[in-house]
């Protein structure tokens, strides 16, 4: 017989059919007992005898099963349907009790514990979902910019120097030379500049950054996005409201029962996302918010990111926020710099819910202008030989940015870590499962 | 006024328009010039005075231009469309030479100095358009793994221990602990098929093998299937048929520009590819072929692979074989063994016109078996400890394949080193750019 899913049940009211699952929960009251079966799709439940579910004696959860019975309309059931006058057969049977419940609202462990298992764990339904919703946004991201002509590319992880800076990289041993892991695919997005005018990546970024927060990881996914022939760095800004608004129209369209499982309020992405100059944004909150730290400092602070996300949401009804023009000395070596601000840069940030979640900008274009900035770093310019060797042979006006999926789903979904929209996470204390 | 790409011209014909790009090429004449531009959708022809090329005196190829001009049709033109009445501006100068020339049919350089300026040989139009077809692999692999309801995953690149062996691992130094890089996803695709039974990834993986061949990189993209509920490996035979016919029509569909260019003889995939069992794959090897060193051996060599590649073209008019039931003692532990036929597996590998592209199985779902199989494979099982959990909590039938993305270009477009398709590779001797 040919297997059915769960979420099929409705297509075949009345016949015989067959689900194969997970063995969810089970509630024996004699003469009426319920078995649920989950599978890729949601649950099921049949109604058994006790005499049904013999095959399961001395089984634990998540036993592997196969439930033969007939479809009844059961408007209380879950899903609508129910199976009944089943036979139950057993496909990898299960004697290790859960290190957690699987079948109740929530998983009630604390975030170590659950970490631990996470092979497991990730198979909740509410870890599901996130899961799905994170492959969601990838989907999202790469459809929006597929129909913008951008070019899907993969660079290489493993780099002969640092990518961006001396620090906070990983050193691989490789083949008795030592590589590095990439940071970021920054060099080789800009390159291939050169070749695409437009290219995306979605792939693992490294960063050896030895500090424990809830919002930061030391492997994460990062949506990166590069584009040439821009006027400035309002150009990457609109292009990344389109990706934004890309993402969010795709969960609303193919995720929607996983944004409802997780009761996700969905931000409203206006037509023009409001944008301030740092420089303003400080004056603003000294003025308005008595951050006496912040005028003139080179950069802002989470709790100056919070502050100007409610002013946001308060003064134009918007979750994001463009924040512009950051120092040129807080931003890598390679951004523009604002011919009409000195000291200032055509770099951005984009505030999601009062969290930095995509830094982007304009980059610099001619050869000279990188060897100058490089000496103004005071970096060697000898491990970017090939990287400036792009520049020597005509690049573009261009800039991009960098989304990190887990959190935008951490923002999205309103988690309380970082951890919970990952999938097997990296941090100072683990590297396992 | 708005951007045009060369593409396009003819959409314009009789109006002034503004083309961006390279300076692909110029031919002096005297009276009548021809400046060629190249973009990211081709190349077009601009018929120019002497004096219009004022502007680009001293200046080299790969300069980015604009040029000014109004569209003619000109049947014998790159595209069947030039412009006229031209205003030549310089947006990048280029002073630079180029190592060598990006603007005939192909690249005068040998491999290594090729490599050495990837950075500027990736704008070839061939060597771009390989890369074209890289990301409609990716493409049409993705879109026919969501059709059938698979779910997208990144897995952890770092990894606490070695994945399948302890052989061939880079080491990396995390926060004073080792730490190693994934040589696959396989456990973590596995243990995901316990959350949603049919996933996928597309990512790099890393092997650290120290031979040279044209055949093999350090670093590379590998695309992952696994998929639960399966019968036997026939089950994921049939999917990775699919799978195959799913990349190569949306190849023919998107991006016959690209094979066209690069005279790409596409294979056909016939409803069924052709399979053979290795025991009989020897004995033909012996018997029809005169090898006689492959009866009984435990595994077919690149010679035995191209002479079956011939046989299987010869006797199916198929690209495509599948070998069957390697011996159990050649794959990895987690490799399912054939219960008909002791020592033998349900494994199998496709061959692509004689070169193994594809690995493949049908893998162990119960934990005690895994016990069983890491013992009898000299295995310590404390680093598989999460990974064995999976099995512990149920899981069900399961196999899967991975492709490799460059070798696969490597081999529909014919090319001789698999370097060839690789953006910027990664080998014994070469970690940049």
């Amino acid at each position: 017989m040919q297997r059915v899913l769960a979420a099929q049940l409705g297509e075949h009211v009345g016949q015989r059919v067959l689900v194969q699952g997970w063995l969810h929960a089970v509630r024996k009251l004699g003469e009426v007992n319920f078995l649920v079966v989950r599978d890729r799709s949601g649950i099921c439940q049949a109604v058994t005898s006790l005499d049904d579910l013999k095959p399961l004696d001395g089984l634990q959860h998540e036993s592997v099963i196969a439930v033969e019975g007939e479809v009844v309309a059961a408007p209380k059931a879950p899903g609508g349907y129910e199976l009944y006058h089943n036979r139950v057969q057993v496909i990898s049977p299960v004697t290790t009790p859960l290190p957690f419940s699987l079948n109740k609202n929530r998983i009630r462990a604390n975030q170590p514990a659950f970490l631990d298992h996470a092979v497991i764990g990730q198979r909740h339904l509410n870890q599901r979902a996130i899961l799905r919703l994170a492959s969601g946004v990838m989907q999202g991201f790469r459809a929006t910019l597929d129909a913008l002509d951008f070019v899907e590319i993969q660079t290489p992880k493993l780099v002969a120097s640092a990518t961006e800076s001396g620090a906070n990289v990983f050193a691989v041993d490789y083949f008795g030379q030592t590589a590095y892991l990439a940071q970021s695919p920054q060099f080789y997005k800009q390159i291939m500049v050169g070749v695409f005018e437009r290219v995306y990546e979605v792939g693992p970024v490294f960063r050896a950054e030895p500090h424990a927060t809830t919002r930061h990881l030391n492997e994460y996914v990062s949506l990166d996005v590069e584009i040439g022939f821009i006027e400035d760095h309002y150009t990457v800004m609109a292009l990344l409201t389109d990706v934004i608004r890309g993402i969010l129209n795709h969960l609303v369209t193919h995720y929607s029962a996983q944004l409802c499982l997780l009761k996700a309020k969905l931000p409203d992405v206006s037509e023009r996302i409001p944008d301030i100059h740092i420089v303003d944004a400080q004056r603003l909150l000294t003025e308005q918010f008595g951050m006496t730290d912040a005028l003139g400092a080179p950069d802002l602070t989470p709790e100056h990111e919070r502050l100007l996300g409610n002013w946001a949401k308060a003064e134009y009804g918007s979750d994001f926020l463009f924040v512009t023009g950051y120092p040129l000395a807080k931003r890598p070596f390679y951004t523009h710099p604002d011919p009409e601000r000195p000291g200032y840069s055509r770099g951005f940030d984009l505030l999601f819910r009062g969290m930095e979640l995509v830094t982007g900008g304009q980059r610099l274009h001619r050869y000279e202008d990188y060897l100058a900035a490089a000496r103004a770093h005071g970096l060697d310019p000898a491990p970017f030989a090939s990287y400036f060797e792009a520049f020597a042979h005509g690049m573009p006006p261009h800039g991009g940015f960098a989304i990190g999926l887990e959190r935008f789903l951490m923002q999205l979904l309103d988690l309380q870590n970082v951890r919970q929209a990952a999938l097997f996470p990296r941090d100072l204390n683990r590297l396992a499962p």
